[in-house]
């Protein structure tokens, strides 16, 4: 088994995405996509990842470049900054490495995001690869070329569009997810059914038994087709002027919510509420039925999802919070609501009353 | 008199730089090229140039736009990294800028490359627009989407490749520059009459005595002139892959001259330092003769540029620390050089030798 997308970027084909099962294939995939030999390659792992794959991988890089090197910093969104962004490019000024380099982001959505964006500003951009390793990162983060960090409590305020060289995900990674990190993938997976992907939300409901135990085929699939919806919205609107801003569903208040619980509560976890409250207000709005509703709150909790909120936590905090986000359009928030399952829309005059109640509805 | 050079990037029009002698066409400028109303601007500019023209500059944004706000930064590019572009970001946050925001450059390259670089990562990227007015910034800094910082000793080693959305330039605005920092841009200006216009080298070379007294023709003879070169090169190579590198003649050195001095030498003075090694380097070569060797040295004189280095320096020390910098390919400096005067050329294959000669050559 083995997929591949190929990922446009303004119109021309830009970079591959390859589904596997392991890292046998990456050697051979990179010498097909990377038509020329880098002077350096470092990679960029975390303390989670390094013990796990980071011998691998360098072994791998070894027989690709004379000049490898690797990184790795405490895991965790704390340290998603500026301050760890300056370590890597001292590491990458040590090693000199030159425009002519390559990093690899070997990790989670953490490691990605934080590679990518030192990658797009080490001499005003240098080459990168993805290597995602957990189900957030390979259904969501690894894809589409948003890279950054965080700026004191500001989630993702700094940053770039910058598009990686490849993607290279081995499933097989996941069998080293806890059933919390698990889930947290699969906050976003259930995302692509609600906001594009009706069949494969009823998909979703009737497999969440072989998805649960990490069967290989379900795996595949549910990348693979998660995969492919993030591709759609990125290809029609690289820079989130208009439809990607449906990949938010959810993360509006999935952000303040994280936000207010200094990270305690895991992303996917947060866009799990963020998409119950949001499913609600398009109940309140008549576009879905109270039958679609309960589906929605059902299918989350089948994949160990929380629909309720159960730290303590002020309405009014989450939505002041929702919006100091960067969603803000003048004084509205955008939100994402859903026109009927397997379809998004975007939606501005929401009164703070609707919204307080359909946060609310989090604390039952 | 006022001119206009549209420039394009990646084959489309881009930005449009102005060429005027007061700000009195920057508000109807602005309404012709920005065909909307942003939600806040920030002018960004520096404790020299707030004094001069900020008061300014605010009264037309304000005519332009409901919510404009400043900040200014400690001049010199001592405040070039990353710690004042936190406090810029942190401004922005304060004003509840959004992506729908712009950033205004107001002063010389280093409040046009941080803003810039600012622009281009908070929130993944807002527009920007450049308001040079210093003669380096004028003819160099503020067109061709260079944008950055430096990081320890390490001069633009983070920054982005992100296009301003207008130039606007005030030549007025040269009549409050020193000597010294007047001399500064000339060194730029003198560059493109080596690296590809053999007229305006021979324009220079009679014009010197009209252009160091701030003649306003001279001035924007000059200015745009310089401008439609540093034009035609990012143009073609925008990302710098090729013969935007000839641009940097003189800087190789230059740059391991000004790292050294610690920044007490100016940037174009140490580049004035850095063209006459390399020409020496050309006339080693055989490409040009003794005549034309001398008239670079005396045209240099002409402007105030020094043409010798004065303050003691190790001509080993300037040689490491040009293979730090980030031309290097490999383990080879990539060289400027001029092919004859009107004409640059790049050149890999110098020993340390013929580098540490063109070196000592600036010591007698």
């Amino acid at each position: 088994m083995a997929k591949d997308l190929l990922v446009n970027y303004q119109g021309k084909p830009s970079y591959t995405i390859y589904i596997r099962e392991d890292f046998n294939d990456l050697a051979s995939c990179f010498r097909r996509d990377i038509d020329h030999s880098y002077d350096s390659i470092c990679l960029v792992t975390d303390s989670n990842v390094a013990p796990l794959y980071l011998k691998e991988l360098l072994d791998i890089f070894k027989g690709l470049c004379d000049n490898v090197s690797s990184i790795s910093f405490s895991a965790g969104e704390q340290s998603k900054n500026l301050d760890t962004v300056q370590l890597v490019y001292k590491h990458l000024i040590n090693k000199k490495c030159t425009r002519n380099s390559l990093l690899v982001a070997l990790g989670g959505g953490v490691v990605g995001d934080l590679t990518g964006f030192t990658a797009a500003t080490y001499l005003r951009g240098i080459d990168f690869m993805q290597i995602p390793t957990t189900l957030l990162s390979q259904v969501d983060s690894s894809i589409g070329g948003k890279t950054g960090v965080d700026l004191d409590r500001y989630k993702n305020m700094v940053g770039a569009f910058y598009m990686p060289k490849m993607v290279y995900m081995n499933l097989a990674t996941l069998n080293s997810l806890d059933d919390y990190n698990f889930a947290c993938g699969m906050g976003e997976v259930v995302k692509y059914g609600l906001i594009s992907d009706e069949p494969f939300f009823e998909w979703l409901k009737v497999n969440h038994n072989k998805l649960n135990s990490k069967s290989p085929e379900a795996l595949e699939y549910s990348v693979y087709e998660s995969c492919k919806n993030k591709k759609y919205f990125v290809e029609e609107d690289p820079k989130e002027k208009g439809i990607r801003s449906y990949l938010n569903f959810g993360h509006t208040l999935g952000h303040a919510i994280e936000k207010l619980s200094d990270f305690s509560l895991g992303h996917g976890q947060c866009v799990a509420l963020g998409m119950v409250a949001a499913s609600h207000l398009s109940f309140d709005l008549g576009k879905i039925d109270g039958k679609e509703l309960e589906d929605i709150i059902n299918l989350l909790g089948l994949y160990n999802l929380p629909t309720r909120l159960e730290i303590e936590m002020n309405p009014e905090d989450i939505l002041a919070a929702s919006k100091s986000d960067k969603k803000m359009q003048g004084s509205k928030i955008k939100f994402i609501i859903l026109d009927e399952i397997g379809k998004a829309d975007s939606y501005m005059d929401f009164s703070d009353q609707d919204l307080l109640k359909a946060i609310k509805g989090l604390l039952n």
